[in-house]
């Protein structure tokens, strides 16, 4: 115990338990993400959780602050002791860092190209505001693919995002661009001081949020109303989506940035159109995906009717990105899954369980002389992929029920002695209370008869 | 960096990376174990990975200097600074003190019974031993239940372990004997000297791998030759399990504490022998699981033609375990699955994937004019639940051949132009190197087929 400080209960700021209703949620998420992810043949690895500080600093030591370092009693520094030498290690705080680690640490025992998906946590030490939903140990969920050029793993990544949303039954669009386009549009207008650069792309980036009129007065009075009518132009596109390119290719086509763009996101439409994602995926050149590291095609999905949540899966290509985290050299393209922010959509769209089990059946429990009995049965429905929980000690019965009502379990099995000597068993439905009794012959397949109408 | 040091790369000495083979196992086994637990309506929850070291540390500290601290930047203390004031969290180092905070805190929201399971990653700061499998970060997979006196929750814990070998496909006994049928051993004897009390179990523990005439001679040396000859009878019964709990009975029925346990293990064999598991449990007098925290009912797993692994997979009743780890008093039964344990006994015994990829089919790409092709069949083959890779770029179709092969997919699918303007595909199997052509129509279904007979 700390010296002169109270004992410390519960759980950390920014640290947080998942109960079994959100629990369950949770996995049937990742199980639905995992099944599209692996559709596209992205297979599934794990690393550590502690990487040595190095590697999570990068050689610009961009995670900062944020980076908890870990160290364990054998490695206790004295008091006083030059903490960097002794505590070399972290938390991660993302997942593509990891990637970059391992990609270049197996790069021989690798396919090329690689693809992979990974979630689990991440841990990021900044100030926590957990009623926003802002943790300071979290999950992530990322599929990557390492060492393709083409548009072709351009598209599969929107259409994987696509996908995962018809999965989780969520109406929604991809917006897609390409950070080469928005290198045109500052080209183009002949803007070429960088800060100024990034106020246009910081300023285009809410076009969301204000919207176009305001964006393009913001950037008119940063720049020039020439290049504010340019931008205007820019975020004005409108139409089926190669009509939005054909309009793009007018307005900045004589930049060859532009040219590579448009041949990409014409490819991506072509390959997405041909393939049944219209309606599904748009052209939006109004996205930016912040000031990072994209060097392509970039994505963004939002669902419709929540699209004040955000977007809740985005990515993109980042070709420079592995070899500055100190990888090889290879480009890489890829999507993360906004855990949390999808699981608040999905819980705010009626996802919600009213169930803390995977019970499907409750056991009442009248008598020690009947465990056996009871034993057998729930052995009997388990075996036939019935879940089934038995009391584990006796109490009343209305205790009983009311316990397996409180957990959300759809059915109870009643045996008293009666019911035993006939040979028979009493199903009760815990919500409509009704109930019928049925020969313990007939129990197995009466409860998957009712359990297949839930 | 730190200073004064080369930059590290790689990972640190006794953390792991995971493969996609592997992971691919591993996520079977997860989704194995959790269909077993679940079966039996324990909950799934999760709670973080960094706890108050208070917690951690518990009333006597014994985590000890395993624990790895964490702090992060903004707490990042001043050299010379009390660390112990400063760094005040840490990383969990076992599932079973963060359920007891858990439960303690929640206790108002959870009901009772409480059950559940909860896998998840722990850290201990111990010299690793990576040749022989010891880590310092690595899975854990508990499930338990809190509030269940009865031998109701000791027998489905049992009857949970043996399903869950039965899942894996691994034959297996589940061996269970009582804390206080040990107890009452040296009661009987009358041994009352804590010490020797220690060693005489200590003694038992051996058992496995030394055998019984060594443990009785151990025993007897470290006490009198008349308690040796009592160790001896009582760890030579045998017969069928309630002929064993018999003859228990007439060699220590005097003690209250055998009565105890004799009427536990009794119930439990019965329940186990009512419902099919005859055969796969067994009552172990030899078995102590350590001298740690158990008060009741215990159990050990051992797969057959695996018994050198160890067990796999253990636990058993500790009641007085979460009051002492400051949650609220309440029983509790529980097991733990050795995660790594069981997956070298499955890889031993024929559970190796040879494929890398979730993948099924493989798309070869002869050129970026059949893109919107490629992808199209892809997305249908997709949506037929067929993980199907397309090849990113174009390549040599050997090198792509090579590479799908390389990855485990069985079958490539190739349509060149000629292919394509006769509306046919050809579809090979990448390990016999057998080819057919089918028309475009025909291709779903005979997937389908091929694939059923993997």
């Amino acid at each position: 115990m700390a010296k002169g400080k109270e004992r410390r209960i519960g759980n950390p700021s920014g640290f947080k338990d998942t109960l079994p209703a959100e629990k369950l949620l949770f996995n049937r998420l990742m199980e639905d993400l995992s099944q599209v992810v692996e559709s596209y043949g992205f297979s599934p690895i794990d690393t550590p959780e502690i990487e040595w500080l190095d590697t999570l600093r990068g050689h610009d030591d961009s995670g900062g602050k944020l980076i908890y370092r870990v160290f364990n009693g054998y490695e206790n520094p004295e008091e006083g002791a030059n903490l960097d030498s002794v505590m070399d290690k972290g938390l991660r705080f993302d997942l593509t860092v990891p990637l970059a680690r391992f990609y270049g640490q197996h790069a021989n025992e690798l396919p090329l190209p690689f693809r992979r998906y990974h979630w689990g946590k991440v841990f990021r030490g900044e100030a926590a505001q957990t009623g926003k939903g802002r943790y300071r140990e979290f999950y992530q969920f990322d599929a990557d693919t390492v060492g393709a050029t083409g548009a072709m793993a351009d598209a599969e990544t929107a259409a994987m995002l696509a996908d995962a949303m018809q999965k989780l039954g969520l109406p929604a669009v991809v917006k897609i661009n390409n950070r080469r386009l928005l290198d045109s549009l500052v080209e183009v207008g002949g803007i070429d001081d960088q800060e100024v650069k990034s106020r246009v792309f910081t300023a285009i980036d809410k076009f969301d949020k204000i919207g176009k009129e305001k964006v393009v007065a913001e950037i008119a009075e940063a720049t020039s109303p020439e290049f504010g009518d340019l931008v205007d132009q820019y975020l004005s596109v409108s139409g089926a989506e190669l009509e939005k390119i054909e309009q793009l290719r007018e307005l900045l086509g004589s930049s060859p940035a532009a040219q590579e763009a448009l041949e990409n996101l014409g490819g991506i439409i072509s390959m997405l159109h041909a393939s049944g994602y219209e309606g599904r995926v748009a052209v939006s050149p109004e996205i930016v995906r912040g000031l990072g590291y994209y060097t392509g095609a970039i994505f963004e999905t939002y669902v419709e009717g929540f699209e004040q949540f955000g977007s809740v899966a985005s990515g993109g290509r980042y070709d420079r990105l592995i070899a500055d985290l100190g990888g090889p050299n290879q480009p890489a393209v890829g999507a993360s899954f906004g855990v949390s922010r999808i699981l608040d959509v999905l819980q705010s769209s009626g996802w919600e369980s009213d169930s803390q089990t995977p019970a499907k059946v409750f056991m009442v429990n009248f008598s020690p002389k009947l465990s056996d009995v009871y034993f057998s049965v729930a052995t009997e429905l388990r075996q036939n992929n019935i879940p089934t929980q038995v009391y584990s000690d006796t109490k009343k019965v209305g205790q009983q029920l009311k316990y397996a009502s409180e957990l959300g379990i759809p059915y109870a099995i009643l045996i008293g002695e009666d019911e035993h000597a006939k040979g028979t068993a009493t199903i009760r439905n815990l919500e409509t209370r009704e109930q019928e009794e049925v020969a313990m012959s007939n129990l197995v397949a009466t409860l998957i008869r009712l359990l297949a109408k839930e």
